[in-house]
């Protein structure tokens, strides 16, 4: 029968309409809104990452599953696949694609994927991780730390490609989430490290110096949850963090990091970056007041400050509006204050 | 809960198992043929755009819903997303991306998609607003007018990126559609407007000299139905359309538009364009005839004439093949006339 | 109803929640590794091409079906649309992108999509057509040719753009597969053919000299497969094929094939090449082996030599584990012998 081509398309056509259905999913959010900026016109943005996503989960018996994700990024206002801030597209499935198999040994996957720190972190962040630029997740909880400095200028902070996973099952609380990277560059531009004196440390499109890797490990138990982590990149950046939330009432969470990044294997001055990021989530009906306020301290550096407010109005499980207003001052690049506002739904499908 | 990776990942998945089947449904279609033109070789080619498209609609109460599409477009005969004239690729969700809310008040939308004017023009346009070159709404139908002049060469000329939509209710036959750009630029090129001596109106990459507006009303009632529509763009083009249409027995359909263009904000001469098509719709069986006449007069420059022939066979309700024959004559650019015939099948799913 | 925007949103939406389920299948497969390769690093990679497609199947009634395909293709480490050998991304539906009908004469269908030679002559291939330069389908195979060597640089070696295929059906075990390009040519580079003194025979961007062609033909009979080849492409090289397997036991199928390219039409030395390539499969509980071994000899160049060696471990029908060992030695454009080994995950959805 495999000979026959046209049985061949027959059958695919079958298995297809027989099986599809039950075994990929179609999952992701649509988050746009209206955002103004300091020195900026009025835009249509966003404040969440848009993804659209496919999924499958296959169980394959005695508690084994095989499992994989595909994400795509796109942006709402123009309908482009994500940009970084280059304005470089992305790759397709920018947010993950990662296949592995799962049992009662925990997660194995391979591909492209957040890493373990930040994946961790976020969950102690409070504006549940989103990247906006006011909230804290890509710069003050990160105590801005980026995962792929030898990929090209605009790829995500937080992510890795060509790298492994491993997550342990959850033992009394605790769980431990590790992943590997492999020493492929995707070709990055120079980095031009201490000491040198006209060559840049790592050239355009090197391979990495260490194999990066990320380790992160967290406790829960009833309304309290501890984590630390610790990340280093393919230019031996390393990065640390310890981070604690409580539920504190049934309405009320509490939570904070510190964190702390070390750049001397490429940086000659300034190598330490301290910060840390303290944050309370509200709920009050079907509303949630987000607030969180952190600092960023980079050794010979103004510190940076940054204040946000934020509101979240369900009008169901997967739908809300949302408005928020933040304050950043400080910024090492460019000193002057930076307010935001936005105001916008966020949709989960 | 929310600290442990794992059970994240693993609520996900299943969550996704739960629900998404029913909240995101696949949609779009697919047109593939054989094109004749005259000074071209015979080539593989389309009739409609190509969509791919993802959207759901989240039932919030009350008569209230979510909503939102992400529509892909994509080339049959080559599996690339659609270039614009120039051979450069569109966003990823060229189609749309649009997410809002609906109820008794309306619908009300952000994100990117066609603008109400272009969206309701398409309705009294024999060729159902199918962008062949064969059919009449790339130009004809809208006297030449582009939506997004400063976007990139080659974007879609009848949508807008970084903008808000509103539909009202359906009262008395009656409908009103508006929506409301923002001055964003998307980093098109340089526009040499009037009067200006050597320098651009517009420089590479300006803002909207003002906000962008699409406005259209619908009124039908029985076999009768009636729009008009007014229009302006980022560089204050202004159009304004009326038009009528007559299901004058079960099997005939009778339309047309008048519609006029004025650029006298931008052009020096022949600043204004005035344009009309009549066309007919025959049922017969499983066939439809289509035909269109139209001509295009803009001041000062030679009209161009365009008569359209077109025949629809349906196979199911999903699927139909067609045979078209259209003639344009006094092109500006180009003043000879020009043949163009396609056969092909066109398949929504 | 037609001319309401909001009722022609909501019929959209609603029709999309009743039949859209129905109708998509969303279908591929996930394949990622480790790989290993003389002279490269070790890294994280693919053995198999990676898919993500959509496709519907209508019935039409009295035997008809109206049939479509559109097929993305990623790579598993960088989550990127696949990539040819230079870099270049390719098309978004890359893998196929194809609509038409079946019925009792067979299907009929235009687009894009593997040529009928490729589609046969990977059913006789012992690594089952996987793309990987472990397995003999991209070159000893096919004796080395290109399909489409007027496309740009890095595009799909077996595929055609701009094509309109034919598949007989299936009568007393025989079956005819056809296709017939278009002289369109999509942008590739000049290739300077025999006796040009300095201008290219086909300059950058020229039409094809002939229209490209292919066709096979199979038998099968019980146990054993036969199968016969013939393309052409756009610049007049031409290959043809022949091939048998036969599944000698339950457990034991062995295959091979002899190809011979001629490219005399562009080539003034080295016209012709001839390749064999001998492989078994071999099941052994829930596991299959693998071997293949394949000569290639090309008129006054060194022979082409390639053992391999794989294993593939089913959990699943749709979820397997593999590892492979493969050897080649006398590349011309690199006469070191190269070994790769991989070892990995596959997994259909």
């Amino acid at each position: 029968m495999k000979t026959s081509l046209l049985a061949f398309a027959l059958l695919g056509a079958c298995a297809g309409a027989a099986h599809a259905q039950g075994s990929v999913q179609i999952y992701g959010n649509f988050d746009a809104g209206i955002v103004k900026r300091s020195g900026q016109d009025v835009s249509i943005g966003k404040r969440a990452a848009n993804t659209l996503g496919f999924r499958g989960a296959e169980d394959l018996g005695n508690g084994f599953k095989a499992l994989f994700h595909l994400e795509m990024r796109y942006e709402p206002d123009t309908g482009s696949s994500e940009p970084g801030p280059d304005g470089n597209r992305r790759e397709l499935f920018q947010g993950q694609s990662r296949v592995g198999l799962q049992g009662g040994f925990g997660t194995l996957r391979i591909g492209r994927g957040p890493t373990p720190f930040h994946e961790t972190i976020g969950n102690f962040e409070p504006f549940h991780a989103i990247p906006t630029a006011g909230g804290f997740y890509t710069d003050l909880s990160v105590a801005g730390y980026r995962a792929q400095p030898l990929d090209p200028v605009g790829t995500a902070g937080d992510r890795w490609s060509n790298a492994v996973w491993y997550n342990s099952p959850i033992v009394n609380g605790f769980q431990l989430n590790t992943a590997l990277a492999t020493k492929e560059n995707n070709g990055g531009v120079a980095i031009v490290g201490r000491g040198s004196a006209g060559a840049p440390q790592y050239p355009a499109g090197a391979d990495a110096s260490a194999n990066p890797f990320s380790v992160s490990a967290t406790y829960s138990n009833g309304p309290a949850a501890l984590m630390a982590g610790y990340e280093r990149n393919a230019i031996e950046s390393a990065v640390w963090s310890v981070g604690a939330s409580v539920q504190a009432t049934p309405e009320l969470k509490l939570m904070g990091t510190f964190t702390r990044l070390d750049e001397d294997h490429t940086r000659p001055f300034n190598t330490d970056t301290s910060a840390w990021v303290l944050g309370a989530n509200y709920t009050l009906g079907p509303g949630t007041f987000l607030v969180g306020y952190g600092q960023k301290d980079t050794d010979g550096l103004e510190k940076v400050r940054q204040l946000s407010l934020g509101y979240e109005y369900s009008l169901s499980k997967r739908t809300y509006l949302y408005i928020d207003a933040s304050r950043k001052k400080g910024l090492p690049s460019n000193p002057a204050t930076v307010n935001q506002y936005d105001i916008g739904i966020h949709h989960t499908f």
